[in-house]
C-alpha cells in the first residue's frame, strides 16, 4: 500500500491512539496503584490528555485527509477504515466546547451526589443531579442527531447502528419468554451452594485464576492480572492487555468468574491486529460485541459441565479440605443457581437480563420525558416486584446500586444483555461448525475455541458493523432464540423441568 | 495575584506538566509492571507524548507570554518563575527537529549495542556507537551554546550554572585529599561483614524498609513502594511520589540502603509546593541537589551510629536468628566498610567518588577531543589502577558497567558526587543550627530533620540556583571540606586512624 494520504492518516491516527492509550495507562494505574492523595492531579492529567486527543483527532489535516480518501477507490479494509474514521470524526465534532465543559461539571457533581446518596441509602440526595444528567443527555442526543427517538443517539455511542427498534424486539422476549421460563425455575427447590461460601485462601484463588487464564490462551507475556475493587480489563495495545479481578476470601466463585469474564475481554484485545494499531480495523467493534466475548467465556463455557469436567479436579486438589465431599455435578449446580436477586452484578446469567431490562425501560422513558426523575424509585420497585417478585429495602440496593448514570452513561446498560445474546449465538455457531471445540474444552484444551473466535470475530476489529459481523458469522442477525434455547436446554436439565 | 498573563502562563505550564507527568507514569509502569511484549508500543506512546509536550511548551502563545512578563515588574517568586521558564524555553528551542530525530536514532542504536557489548563483555561492539554519541553530544553542545568548553553545555542540562571550573576544583581535591585518606583506610584491616550476607526473607526486608520510610516521614498516602530491577524514584505530583527498591535475599543492606536513598529523593518531591505544580518553583532544582537529599538520608543519616542506635533493635527482632550475636558497633562497622571496588553502584560512600572522577575525566576528554574512543578502555583501566589499585577483568565490570552513555547522558555522572558533597554541607549546617536534629534521630524521631530540609531546601524548588541556595542555607557556596571533614571524622573513628 503506497497511498501516501492513507499512510499519513494512519500515522495521525496512531498518534491519537498513543494519547488515548496513555490515558488508559493512567486510568489503570488509578484503579490498581494510586495512593489516595494522588487522585486529584491524576484527574487533571487525564483531562489534559483527553483535550489533546480530541484536538489532534479533529485537526484540519486529519479531516482533509479523510475527505480526500473518501473520494478515492480504496481496497475494502482501507475503505472501511476511512468510513469509520469519518463516522468517529462526525461524532467528535458534534460536541461543542461548552457541552464538554458542562458535561464534565455535571457528571463530576453527580458522582459526588451519587456517592453520598448511596452511602445514605437515599435517592432524594441524587435526584436533582440525575435530572441534570437527563437534561445533559437530551442535549447530547440533539448534538449528535438521531432518527425517531433521542435515545437512539445514546445507544449509538456504545453500540453503533443498533436502535430502540432492535432492543424492543429483544427485550419484549425477555419480558415474555425469558420471564415465563424463569418463573418455572423459581418454583423449583434451590440447589445447595453453601460449600462455595467457606474460607478460601486468596493467594490460592488467584493462582487458580491464573491457571484458568493460561488455559484459555491469555498471553501473560502480553498482559497481567492484578487485584482491584471492581474487576475490569483494559488494553494499551494488543501486546499489553491487562485484567484485574476481585477476590473474596469467603466466596470461591468470585475471582474465578471475574477472571474468566475479564479474560474473555482481554483475549479479544490480544486478538486485534497489532499492525492495525490506531485504525478502526484494530479496534473493538462495540461494547455489545466486547461483552459477547467475556460472557461467552464466563457463562457459555465457564459455567458449563464440560469445562468443569476438565478443571474441577485441579480445583479440588487445591482446596481439598473444603471440596473433598463435593461432586462435580453438585459444583455445576451450585455455580448455576437461578434466583431472584436485587443486585445486578451478583445475579445469575438468566435473571441478569431483568436487571438490564428495567434500566433500559427507565432510561428510555427518562430521555423521552414519559417518566419523571421523582418517580424513578417507585418505577424501579414496581418493576422488581413485577419481574422478580422482590423489592429493595432501600435505594442503595435499588436504583442507586450502579455508578453508570452518575458517569453520564445512558444507553450503556443494554449492551450487557446484547453481549449475552450475541455470545449464545456465536457459541452455538462455533460448536456447530467445529465439533472439536466442545470436545476439546472437556479435555482442558481451549485452543480450538480461541482459534475460531480469532478467525471469526477478533481479527476483524471494526471492519464490519455488529449486524454485518453477526450475519457473516452466524448466517443471520442477532436472534434472541439462540439465548433462549441455550438457557432452556441448560436449565431444564439442571432443574428437571 | 490577578496578573492575567501570569495566570495564563501558569495554566499552560500546568498542561505541559500534565503531559510530562503522564510520561512519568508510563515510564514507571514500564519499569514496574509492563509485560515483555508491551515494550515496543510503550516506547512509541512515550515518544508521542514527548513530541506533544515539546510542541506545547514551545508554542507561540507561551513564548509571547514569557516575553511580555519579562518586561513587567513582578514579585520575586513570579519573576523567578518567568526567568526559569525563559531559560527552559531557550534550551527547548535550541534543538532542531533533525537533531531530535537523529538523537533518538543514535541512542536507540547505542542502547542495543551497549546491551550486546555488556553481555559479551566486549567494548569493541559498543565503540562505534560511543563515537556516534560523542559526535552527537558535541553537536548538542553547539546547539545549546557554551562558554569556553563544550562540556559546560552538557553539565548545564543536569546541573544548571555549574561548570568545569567548579568541578575541577572539587575533583582535584578528590584526587588529592580524598585519595590520600582512602589509602590510609585501605591499609587497615577490613571489618567483618559476613553476617550481612546470610539469607534474609525478602518480604520481611520490604516490611522493614517500609517501617524506615514511615519513620523518615515518607507519606504513603502520597506514594508507594514497589520492586524493580533498578531502584528509582519518580513523581507524578507532590501528592504521588513513588519509590522502587531492589531486594537481595542474600544481602541485608541492599533494600535498606536503596529504600532510604530513594526515600530521600521522594521526600524532596513530596516537599515541593502542590500549588506550584508545573512552575519552576514547584520543580526540583537540579540533579545534584536532588541527589543531595537521597545521599544525606542514605549516608550521613542512614549509615550513622545514631540512626542505628534507634533502629538496630527493631532489625534484630525481625531477623533474630541471623543477628542475635551481632553488636550495634559491629553492624555499624559492617555497613561502612571502605575498600577498592570495581562497580560504582556497589561501592562505599568514600571510594564512590573515584568512580565518578574517572567518568568525569573521560567524558571531558572525549568531548574536547583529547581522548579517542578507541583508547577509553585503556584509560579506564589505568585510572582504576591509579586511584584504586585494581583493574577490571573485562569491559563489563569496567567501562561498560553503566547504561548512561548509551542513553546519551554526558555530564550526568558528576551530579552524583555533587550530591554527596552538598549533602555533607547541608547536614553539617542542619545539625549545627538545630541540636535537636541529631538528638532526635538517635531516638527514632526524624521530624526535626525533615522540617529543616522542607524549610531550607524542598519548598524553594527552583527559586534559587544551586549556588544561591547553598549560600543562602549554609553561608557559602559548595565547599568540599565539609565532605572531607565528615569522612575524616567518621572513618578515622571507624578505622582507628
Amino acid at each position: 500500500m503506497s497511498n501516501s494520504n492513507y499512510n499519513r492518516l494512519k500515522q495521525l491516527l496512531s498518534e491519537v491512539e498513543d494519547i488515548s492509550k496513555a490515558m488508559s495507562v493512567l486510568n489503570w494505574d488509578q484503579e490498581v496503584n494510586i495512593p489516595p492523595k494522588g487522585i486529584s492531579h491524576r484527574a487533571q492529567q487525564i483531562g489534559t490528555l483527553a483535550g489533546i486527543s480530541h484536538e489532534k483527532f479533529t485537526s484540519k489535516e486529519l479531516e482533509n485527509l479523510v475527505h480526500k480518501l473518501q473520494k478515492e477507490d480504496l481496497p475494502f479494509k482501507e475503505k472501511r477504515n476511512v468510513e469509520e474514521t469519518s463516522r468517529d470524526l462526525k461524532k467528535a465534532k458534534s460536541y461543542t466546547k461548552e457541552f464538554v465543559v458542562k458535561s464534565s461539571q455535571v457528571t463530576s457533581q453527580a458522582l459526588n451526589a451519587w456517592n453520598k446518596a448511596k452511602a445514605e441509602k437515599d435517592f432524594s440526595i441524587f435526584k436533582n443531579d440525575l435530572q441534570n444528567i437527563v437534561e445533559l443527555k437530551k442535549e447530547e442526543a440533539d448534538l449528535l442527531g438521531f432518527e425517531r427517538h433521542p435515545y437512539n443517539a445514546l445507544i449509538d455511542i456504545y453500540e453503533p447502528n443498533t436502535t430502540i427498534d432492535d432492543l424492543d424486539v429483544i427485550f419484549d422476549k425477555v419480558k415474555t419468554e425469558l420471564s415465563d421460563f424463569a418463573q418455572e425455575i423459581f418454583d423449583r427447590p434451590k440447589p445447595n451452594d453453601q460449600f462455595l461460601y467457606k474460607q478460601y485462601n486468596k493467594d490460592l484463588q488467584i493462582d487458580f485464576s491464573k491457571h484458568l487464564l493460561k488455559q484459555m490462551g491469555y498471553d501473560f507475556e502480553a498482559g497481567k492480572l492484578d487485584i482491584s475493587s471492581h474487576p475490569f480489563s483494559t488494553s494499551f495495545s494488543p501486546l499489553d492487555s491487562r485484567i484485574t479481578t476481585r477476590v473474596d476470601e469467603n466466596y470461591l466463585f468470585e475471582s474465578i468468574s471475574s477472571s474468566i469474564h475479564e479474560g474473555g475481554h482481554a483475549l479479544y484485545e490480544q486478538g486485534l491486529g497489532v499492525e492495525d494499531y490506531g485504525l478502526a480495523s484494530g479496534n473493538y467493534l462495540s461494547l455489545g460485541i466486547h461483552e459477547s466475548q467475556s460472557r461467552l467465556y464466563e457463562n457459555n463455557v465457564g459455567r458449563s459441565l464440560a469445562y468443569w469436567k476438565a478443571n474441577f479436579n485441579e480445583l479440588k486438589s487445591i482446596f481439598s479440605s473444603k471440596l473433598e465431599k463435593v461432586a462435580l455435578q453438585d459444583f455445576y449446580k451450585a455455580i448455576n443457581i437461578v434466583q431472584p436477586s436485587l443486585i445486578r452484578t451478583a445475579s445469575d446469567e438468566l435473571t441478569y437480563h431483568f436487571h438490564v431490562l428495567i434500566r433500559y425501560e427507565i432510561e428510555k422513558a427518562l430521555i423521552e420525558g414519559s417518566l419523571n426523575v421523582d418517580d424513578v424509585p417507585a418505577f424501579w420497585n414496581d418493576a422488581y416486584k413485577k419481574y422478580l417478585n422482590i423489592e429493595p429495602q432501600d435505594d442503595s440496593e435499588g436504583v442507586l446500586q450502579d455508578i453508570h448514570w452518575s458517569h453520564g452513561s445512558f444507553g450503556y446498560f443494554p449492551t450487557y444483555s446484547l453481549g449475552s445474546f450475541y455470545a449464545a449465538q456465536f457459541y452455538q455457531t462455533a460448536i456447530e461448525q467445529n465439533d472439536d471445540i466442545a470436545n476439546q474444552i472437556e479435555r482442558g484444551n481451549m485452543k480450538p475455541l480461541l482459534t475460531w473466535l480469532r478467525e471469526n470475530i477478533h481479527q476483524h476489529g471494526r471492519l464490519y458493523s455488529s449486524k454485518e459481523l453477526c450475519k457473516k458469522v452466524t448466517g443471520e442477525e442477532l436472534n434472541f432464540s439462540y439465548f433462549m434455547n441455550y438457557v432452556k436446554r441448560k436449565y431444564s436439565d439442571l432443574y428437571n423441568l
